[in-house]
């Protein structure tokens, strides 16, 4: 590749790379409302689909002003939290009937959690990471002290833990886990293992049935471009779903629902994990999202993250920049992460030319990279300005 | 009024109350799709303020496309849950920061019930109507499961109860319960109720502080049209904030959210009930439903409620109808209940002819009347279609 004296050869090489891409297409795909941003946080907040902005307003316009109440019937919007599921279900490796979509990730970890410590009676230690991303962390504490429980911290020793609470990947470095030995080791332990995929699903080639994956959660507004906020994934194997009860029990998850003078009987399936009455413009972001991703096919996309990454990487190293992300690409997904005593600051300076990136306090700038958004030269320009503002340039 | 031998002047004296109605001109804020149709079904799914279009339109094609994620800080997404509490604060008589718009009202009960339980040790008894709305009902009974509680079924003797799960509005008649004198009963026994608000925001002028009303969940989506599956929201006394603990801790009740490595601990006030993060879209519908109903008043909006409940309930006499809901105006909300054996068949071929009304098993037709949409005309050409379909007409 270009050295740091040769900046327009380097710059070209990022162009090239960006016109053998194959994906490079779908960008157009995306509304660009400013095209002199480089965004590198798609990880936090994934770009917005046009069809999203069409979907969105025929729904509200046709839809609901003009099928008002019907549409829960005539539009499927009960059905929507398991449509959007088995939208998603093959991008994860999933099979129809696994996936559902709903709530927010916090709530769908409380709802798992819960529902994995049912499986057997007594169940009530929890292990997780000690730098696990907070809210899993909070969500195990305040079940724990729901239930008379125990957070444990760390994974070196399993025993006498009932129920693992884990991302699959590192949501600072891009390290992914080793999810088949972990979950095995887990089941070793007679535990049971709830995967956070939040920053796996949609860049990761995932299969949740070849890596062993009971149970998972997961965001659909990173790399899936759901939209702000956009509700959660619920994966559950099937072979589970009789078993599984979850503690937030609504109309939404009774068999008949509306047989109002009933008492509570699950439905069968994924729907179980469902509790009130789904928010529909938020699904209809996700559905268009995830069918997007779908669509592009989460092979060709996990492919281009692996080469984003692995670029990110080499310019990292020609500008002699640090970085805590794997550089076996088998084991990291799709940010790089760039650390520097003064990210803050970098953040900031960063914003200020037009490149956005994430900051993870105390030291971590994260460069995410979305394989349908994300160029080459997005890449190229962003690490080239964090080399000439580390270089006081 | 106009007798049956007499629909021409019956019809007209509907005309007279509509000309009449000052909040008439409020109805030109929604979006009608199609003028033809009767819609007796704002509790159930309020109308589309045509401001939500634009609102949406905005935050997804200005916001999201163009500020990405500095949205969250630059659009202040992060406050929308408290920011749109703010907005609907003053519609229930509560005080800035005692309300947040946030997650589905199963969601918010399962919430506030936990924390009424905790107020104190050792609490465990819930009390709950038979005939409670479906959801609160199981709710409850989830929790009776995962916290070795108990359900008991009635408010007669409330000797041993600890918490009372109860909605102000009869979801099939419209019957007002007597929250001041029931609060205190419950007080009495040591009891903290919790009271769903959902039939009753947005249509009664409520002052939850005069009502002794300590904690409450309620609907945006039905009186306050906020959409289809718009988040809930939550009040809490702010008396009670520093004691409040609820389940579901996650990173929007942290304090310092963004503060990576700490232990769970809650945020100041209301927000300590949030949990994940908030789903955009539907909060964006939530407040401009909301604020419509702010803006246009909730007195005259309660006023109009009675006048148009009054109306139907005339109606349904003067055709020889059957109605449950009370005639004491201070007893009843906004909607009139018909009871009729073929209520079943009779709410689809209303359908059939335009009238959008809804059922409840078995023998109820249920008119919402949503004062900002609902026309006196409206009322009238529904009860005498029913009227000439219960004739055979």
């Amino acid at each position: 590749m270009g050295s740091e004296r040769d900046p327009l050869a380097r710059r070209a090489r990022a162009e090239g790379l960006d016109r053998d891409d194959p994906l490079a297409p779908w960008r157009d795909e995306f509304l660009v409302a400013d095209p002199g941003i480089v965004y590198l946080d798609g990880n936090s907040l994934g770009m917005t689909p046009r069809r999203t902005v069409e979907a969105l307003q025929h729904v509200v316009t046709e839809q609901w002003a003009g099928d008002l109440i019907r549409s829960w019937w005539d539009n499927d919007w009960l059905r929507l939290p398991l449509a959007v599921g088995d939208t998603l279900a093959p991008v994860v490796g999933a099979r129809p009937g696994e996936v559902a979509v709903h709530d927010s990730t916090t709530v769908c970890i409380f709802q798992l959690v819960n529902a994995a410590l049912d499986l057997r009676p007594g169940r009530r230690v929890i292990a997780i990471d000690a730098h696990e991303f907070p809210t899993d962390r909070y969500v195990a504490e305040g079940i724990a002290r729901l239930r008379d429980g125990e957070v444990r911290v760390g994974f070196d020793d399993l025993e006498g833990v009932d129920v693992v609470l884990r991302s699959m990947v590192d949501y600072r470095t891009a390290a992914v886990a080793d999810v088949v030995a972990e979950t095995e080791r887990a089941h070793a332990a007679d535990a049971t293992t709830v995967w956070d995929l939040s920053h796996a699903a949609g860049v990761l080639d995932l299969d949740v049935h070849a890596l062993g994956i009971e149970l998972a959660v997961g965001c659909t507004y990173k790399f899936l471009n759901g939209g702000p906020g956009s509700p959660a994934f619920t994966y559950a194997d099937a072979a589970l779903h009789d078993r599984l009860v979850q503690p937030i029990w609504g109309w939404f998850a009774q068999r008949d629902q509306f047989d109002m003078d009933r008492p509570f009987d699950p439905r069968d399936g994924i729907a179980r994990l469902l509790n009130g009455t789904p928010g529909v413009l938020g699904l209809v972001g996700a559905r268009e999202g995830i069918a997007l991703t779908a669509e592009a096919g989460i092979a060709a996309i996990a492919t281009k993250a692996r080469h984003l990454t692995a670029y990110g990487l080499e310019l990292v190293d020609a500008f002699g920049l640090e970085s805590p992300t794997p550089r076996d690409e088998s084991r990291r997904a799709g940010h790089v992460a760039v650390r520097h005593p003064d990210a803050m600051t970098l953040h900031r300076r960063l914003q200020d030319r037009g490149i956005i990136v994430d900051e993870r306090d105390p030291d971590i700038l994260r460069l995410g990279m979305s394989p349908l958004t994300t160029r080459f030269t997005d890449v190229h320009d962003a690490i080239a300005a964090i080399a000439d503002l580390v270089n006081g340039r």
